[in-house]
């Protein structure tokens, strides 16, 4: 894409339509605009494919509206906002066409995509306190036009309730796994099934786990292949990738 | 695959073709074979879709050959091992046809894959060190059926040298991120790229990287979206988890 | 015990047959041996049950010789020596009855128990790395009388390697789990057991396993009950403690 | 257990009175319920010997009660619910039999069991501070049918406290030990006991302890033998592997 | 100066206008007044370049306005004040001319120096939510009697953002790279500018950042020659640091 | 004492003036007294040279009177209470006689010791906001007899402030150093005094600061000999270590 | 410049001496020569104002001399070889002009520049061990052109020491200390200069040093202002940042 | 002392038979001597009681052959050199009048002193392993002039054995406690002794000993008073130490 502007611009001076200080002047004009507070990037829907999304942590309710109405002017259909707590959720809703998940702490302002991939997402947890993750991936996920198949509550104290989804688990194109205390689920799970396992640690726990520590280390150190980890708690991160691999062979 | 198994044990047993204390034996009697000091697992191929990968620290290369012979003699074309040094490929080689990388560490009985998939893994390292790493991580690949594109030396201190790639790595289906020092390899290619990128930090550097600690952690806060990270000098890990991206949609 | 002797001393004081000095002398003269470099503990086997064990690092050969000749002496039948390297056990096997492990690193001196327990000591390894701890910890259960049964390399990457002895894992009386890199097999194992079972973290894997921390934690945080940990690579704290659960309730 | 019932399942089918579809369904059918949010598993009693407990943290009262209920509809009479705070307790009390231990945060729907173990399970305490710990142990192992004999504040900066109980520690069948700060009281008791020893390090202490870290590493470079280690304030943990051990050799 | 003073003793001496005694005093007498919780160092400003710092975390607005009073009646024209709350600072503004930054929690007593340097001290960030931490750099800077350029928000995330500003960078005296996370962005800078970086690691993050571990290790690291570090959030720092190269060479 | 306890104890028994069943009594029956919550030790006066303190921390007010009740009742003339905050203190006093310092959250039930030893124990605090521990070894020190002198705010930043008290450090029997941030402080002062310098890390600081490990590890490293470190912010221990040390040849 | 080089490259465009498809592949051509294994930078020189250096680490000779000599041919004078072990230089200087410090392990290909800065980077170290990292610094500046006053074995313990330098310490424009052990003499001259200190923590010392962390950790939580940090062990970081530093107003 | 030299210089200037040139130079040559590669502080035995010691550890033989013959040829009696291996040592001896301690790695040069303290500094050990570190404080204790009394090997795991010793304990000036692994040992002594206990953690142990991070944790949190910690292994600063506070008192 860049290319070709670069092409068309270089054009442009060859023929003379352009300056050669229009042309650096072009060459310099970066592809995003400033509200003073946070350098928006619209272009990155085009260069990686998945529009922007609002880290809601640390920002006020203003600065996220304000965000999110330059994006939707701008023509984005689906503004996710992750972080995002309840009061700050309630300020958006007024001013805008907005869901909120309470669990995930997740906002999407505009409309879920219709379009979905045919293959889902899986995603996994260890127990029920793993959820608040787990929803910020799914939801990240759907908002990325994805399937999800969630299978909550599924960890190694009582490895039969895994393999009850046994077949959904060798037949999946990605899998995201999120587990804390011993994290042992993602080591399992990379052990069955076929696919990409994308590990989460998370903070639930206590004592020896040291905030989602003994997790991380888990899953870092796992004997199963095909298994890559994301930051503690890191549920955004988890669903965006998950969605890339989704997305791979998908017209 | 193993559905239809059970499936067709079940059918025998319902036409009597099979007794109840022959199926339960049936149902028992697992996929490998014991060696008596490591039980190799034939199945994987099918149930993971490449070939078992013989992980060669900590094992003499009497157990190696032996294991590999197994393999071999099972029908298997293409042997991996990592972590074998010198002495034990020199010995490796007397008795099974054999390549070895001296920088990666990595031997392969038998042949290479010729058939390659259409588009080649990007590996890229920060420096020159961390080219062990990276060649286990390119072998693993190829010998899993890819190509592979080396990008070395394109640390983010002279940041112009990534530069120079930069259609590369953002046309890329999959890219391998390796740096060990402060490991900003991998944020820096994640800004820029829209496919799945697999961090590894390596045991690279001195001081406060701790073995690998500084760039795991950098990896791991990536604030660049699509990144995960295997462990540290694990460039094995990332090769195999590369492979499964990238075969997918592949025909 | 010590009760009776104290009544025993207080009743000759009580008859005349003692002085209050010699009493005084007698409550204080303490139930060990001055060697001059270590205090020898005879009183150790009537007090907690199993004879003393000489832990080998960081004595000389000829330290070794000397204190298990002083317990051959004092009637003890099998003297165990951990963590004995090759050299040491050959200078050793000169002047006593001698057998020695090399995997496990551990010496016997004298004969080891004919009598066993009814039941086996489950061991169980994730990897074929970790059958030096697995030795020393099944030696040490042997050496105290028990029977034990091995499985080892059960990891969790092929866990139906591990479901092929489920019944055994079942029906124990007492687990150790041993395993490096991610530690799962514990909490596996934990979760199908109905028994104790102690984990060994081993320091088998690299980069982010810390040499064994992570094992360790993940072990600490395992989320299925049952189970406790001991030292990284303690295969003979592991042994000991397995051995006197075993011995609850035999005659 | 499982066996029979897959025995049972096979010979049907062999006998033409199940299907082998019917079949398939049957083997796949696992013993667990859902409930939506957490999945249950009934047949853990029978499995692991006790009953489910519930663990309270990050659960809504209304969560835990119908959990609760779940198991005393199915036949569960001592329901153990730890991790509880006190108007979670209240809110709980308000529809079922329930007590609370306000020290221990641990409730109990239901009746205690009647029938007790014949030996009682030492539990010691470094300083008055562990109690919460030690309490939640406690009623772990009451819950579970254990006796238990309390005795807290018998640390080792006045040791001579401890050793006005050691006739308890020296014939005692299994002691759990729970301190804070530097954890020595594991290794003394630990010491002078022939039985296991749970130790349980706690977060009780300031500075250098680091939340636990200090009595946990302390705790797990015991040089007594037939210490182990459960995770940080795991009171729960300890008490459940007090019981398991208990209860063996008891008919 | 001091060597001046000691001169001038001296000769007082030598010249019978000083007694022994009174000599010894004068050494003695140490260049700084006793407030009694707090000694201040008038002197500071000669020997060190810059008047005193108020660091206000953990002093009350009561402290802080009497040592303010103090160093203005000692003729000093700027004092700041900074790790201020806004209680602290309305309380301060009710007796003193002062002026408040809330997001770097920065205050100003009296007024900010007029001459400024004539080179600006570049700060930039990586994210919007490190602004306070920039903000206490940019205002130390600024009452240090710098020129400032804020390039704030322009991580490495989208790395073209930083790139709009290359002349800025690639031209200044010094600068300021202060990010959370990975910290990348002061390596990337430091690969670009040729004069000093001075890193500063924030606790903006979560997870794995472990409160700006991450970021500290990832400068630490750098692979760009000219960065340094100082502490975790240290704006302060950074900013003093910064004025004293900025004022090399200036007249 | 306790030889002289037990001789008599034999003696009485040598004249049959007790059994021996009293005597096995006798020698068992420890020195303490059992208030439910907590065994107090009225014989560490004895042993130990100074009275009881409780550590407030942890126990409600009622607990601590109750304490300092039995206290004083034995005959105890001042008891000591660390970390007890501004609500417990108020409460305390309402029923007892009662000193209180806020900024030590130390309080005294009695009077203190009117006589005090020759020498002054020195303590030195590297800033203002070191105060609160510094008050706790102060006053802990004064309740055990000492007198104390104070230098606050004495550290390395301005280094000067310290050696305007050079003699009284350079003749101390023994200082307090308190500090921390860095903690240089201890090793300044252990360079420059030829007496005992028990060194506290505060966990005054942030960022890399880590709680006060930066201060524990530069005083545990420190390269002036006859410094020795307590846990940090135990003003307690340092003032009753002091103590120790100021009570030696003192008649 | 390369503003310039753009500008020159449109204005051929311009001018129709250069194709659209020429230019394109001329802004792509990038400023580095690739000899296979090492990407290196010769407008680094220009760009940053320094030579490529050249980290010995992990090279073999052979491509130490390869990139030198490269190097050499395209004009520059000096070479600056760090981490370089003694075979190693002796290797290079087979074939290149070469001096050799085998202390600091520093080797420089050509010879070093005449003309010098006006003023000394001062470089002051704790012990006569941290020597090894104290030469890479101060040869590093050498070569950089910079004069160095080089005090070391001036640390804290011996505080006299230090202040016999008090003149030049008080007068530097900036200076490098390093220490290992506590660091604190980083503190203590940042508490003296008004210039930039460089701190640099070596691994010398045992036990809690932990390699250096003590020191680092030290360093960066300085009270005093004007320091930062660079790795540990990083002499030549801190060398290459004083010499930016110091040329400041250098004409 | 150094007050009396000012003293008298002043009376010189007073009377003129100084100049205020002379004078200044006077106050500015400061009290050690050049050897180039080290400072030697010869006034350091007046200011602190003791003689300088050499940290051999990194020094070469003929370093430390050279700085010791000054110390003898300045009137220096005994001269302690620790951290001396063998070979060192072989070579010390070859020119100077010699003893050495191959467990303790100290060498004497010179005799030991003939006078020696009324009381002895009771050195206890955990095991037999401790021993180096043990004989390196009580060397050091007495080539400053103490008797020591020696009680190895009298850890926690047969604490029998450490009470054969209850008087030593109970009625000592000073202790010295060394211990590995868990640590323990201070602790327990602590709450018997009623003097200072100087805890030395060692390195000795393995897994989560983390080279004895777990002993200094143990120590810094010790719940007895009176205890304080010096480095890991640190055996000379505890003797140093330890001989400060035995020397208090004694004429």
């Amino acid at each position: 894409m860049e290319q070709k502007a670069l092409r068309k611009l270089l054009e442009k001076v060859s023929q003379g339509d352009l300056t050669v200080d229009e042309a650096m002047l072009g060459i310099k004009s970066m592809p995003f605009e400033d509200l003073g507070f946070a350098k928006l990037d619209y272009h990155r829907g085009v260069r990686q494919g998945v529009s922007e999304v609002i880290y809601g942590d640390g920002k006020t309710p203003e600065q996220i509206v304000e965000i999110a109405e330059h994006m939707l002017n701008k023509g984005q259909e689906t503004v996710l906002i992750t972080r995002l707590d309840k009061e700050g959720a309630s300020l958006v809703s007024e001013t805008l066409p907005f869901m909120y998940c309470d669990i995930g702490k997740v906002g999407i302002v505009g409309k879920m995509p219709e379009k979905r991939t045919k293959e889902a997402i899986v995603i996994a947890t260890g127990g029920t306190s793993d959820m608040p993750v787990a929803e910020e991936a799914a939801l990240t996920a759907e908002a990325l036009g994805n399937k999800v198949l969630r299978l909550y509550d599924v960890g190694v104290a009582g490895i039969h309730r895994l393999f009850a989804h046994m077949e959904q688990i060798m037949t999946a194109k990605v899998i995201i796994a999120i587990a804390g205390m011993e994290g042992a689920l993602a080591s399992v799970i990379g052990g069955l099934a076929d696919c990409p396992v994308i590990a989460v640690p998370t903070s639930i726990g206590y004592g020896a786990s040291f905030g989602g520590i003994a997790p991380l280390l888990s899953m870092l150190n796992s004997c199963a292949s095909g298994v890559s980890v994301v930051n503690i708690d890191n549920g955004f991160g988890a669903g965006y990738l998950a969605s890339m691999i989704n997305h791979i062979g998908e017209k």
